[in-house]
């Protein structure tokens, strides 16, 4: 995947993202390139908690779109990220319990994308992702999200479970997605909490779902293991949708 | 998108493709070529079904994997296609009311490829697609169904209304997700059921809304407009799921 749009290339524009505090997903560096101004990039890039990956030149030139990169590379965010503060701050404006969904490192930018989306149809007051390991907004997210981005704030945070302790001291329970979890219809899904989705390939981390206060499962009626990321989103944030809702009763 | 792997390029090969049998999804023709030979593979495309596209000299070299595609290349499905009859079959060996997912345009692979897999854990007995303007089996739907495809049949009807029909003689009824529908806890699913899901752009086309029984809605509490298709199918089978259940009353 290319994010041509959002590449910052070579070392005087990258700093220069730096400075001007503009969102950065990712730092790209050559590999064994050690000079003063890449150990300078590479200190703020540290500074910012910006996660740097060390790459061969090929993939640098494959990354890069004017072929004038200098040994860097930043992905910029495409979107603006928003404060844990601000989402909760959503809440409390339409005097509604917080509903937030929390992402244990979702890769795939389509289903960020999609999830951002049914966040916001879902009432969802905010998304939470983490810095690494992470999709971050991209140009593919923000198209995914059919205007939602637009809507839904999505903050990023460097510690999820830190920032899941922070959460419950003002009364946020989180339940998260498990395939061993009891039934989501049997849970109590109704006041102020976080939906936690775990990765693609590996679902929620075990320190992360240590920090939930409950697990919640989808029926599954087939053979093979897991629905798609996005979609079991959909479905435990629309039990949520239910049970708020009083419906089907 | 390439589907290198199931294209098939030439004419003795495309032609002997046809007379194999093998489920073809889609032949593209170089714009203007008139001879005999082609002539010919358009003529058993035809007999066949199969959908034609014309396209120019540049498209075709771009599809190709091999450069040496005379003209022809035919997308091969990468999975066979079942017939309407095993999925009902499906249904009757488990003792269950049929519970069909039918698809009017889904045009994006991976959406595809989410939906069978939802399909397959929601417990529905088979997913049925027209064989024009929408998404066959390739290797990219194989790959996003997560191994469904393996035990979920997937049939390719001519005209989807037509289907419809002859379904609801076997006293199936048709529910399509529609966001002007009756809220869908308000709705009894719990009967034989054919769930139809519209098109990623333009939701269900007019024609097939006719030939539903009822026209359901998911709530939407967000600024924009819709959901991704695949979430809309999760969300919907789900509620499917719950209503047979009895769960969450």
């Amino acid at each position: 995947m290319r994010y041509e749009e959002y590449t910052i290339e070579g070392r005087n524009a990258v700093m220069e993202a730096f400075r001007s505090g503009r969102p950065i997903d990712r730092l790209f560096v050559l590999d064994g390139c050690q000079d003063g101004p890449v150990k300078t990039i590479i200190r703020e890039a540290k500074k910012g908690d910006i996660p740097v990956q060390f790459v061969k030149k090929e993939r640098l030139d494959q990354i890069s779109g004017t072929g004038k990169h200098q040994g860097v590379i930043a992905y910029a965010a495409a979107y603006e990220y928003a404060e844990v503060e601000d989402i909760l701050k959503a809440a409390g404006e339409k005097h509604e319990p917080p509903f937030l969904i929390l992402l244990d490192g979702i890769e795939d930018p389509h289903n960020l994308g999609a999830i951002i989306r049914t966040a916001n149809l879902a009432g969802a007051h905010g998304v939470i992702i983490p810095k690494r390991r992470a999709a971050g907004l991209t140009a593919v997210v923000a198209k995914t999200s059919a205007g939602a981005l637009n809507y839904t704030p999505v903050a990023r945070v460097t510690n999820l479970t830190a920032a899941m302790e922070e959460l419950k001291q003002k009364g946020i329970w989180f339940v998260c997605a498990a395939m061993d979890g009891e039934l989501m219809y049997r849970q109590n899904l109704t006041g102020p909490i976080g939906l936690v989705i775990g990765n693609e390939g590996e679902g929620v981390s075990r320190l992360v779902r240590e920090h939930c206060d409950f697990a919640a499962s989808i029926p599954m009626r087939g053979n093979i293991d897991s629905l798609n990321a996005s979609v079991a989103a959909g479905v435990l944030a629309y039990e949520i949708v239910r049970q708020r809702l009083g419906a089907g009763r």
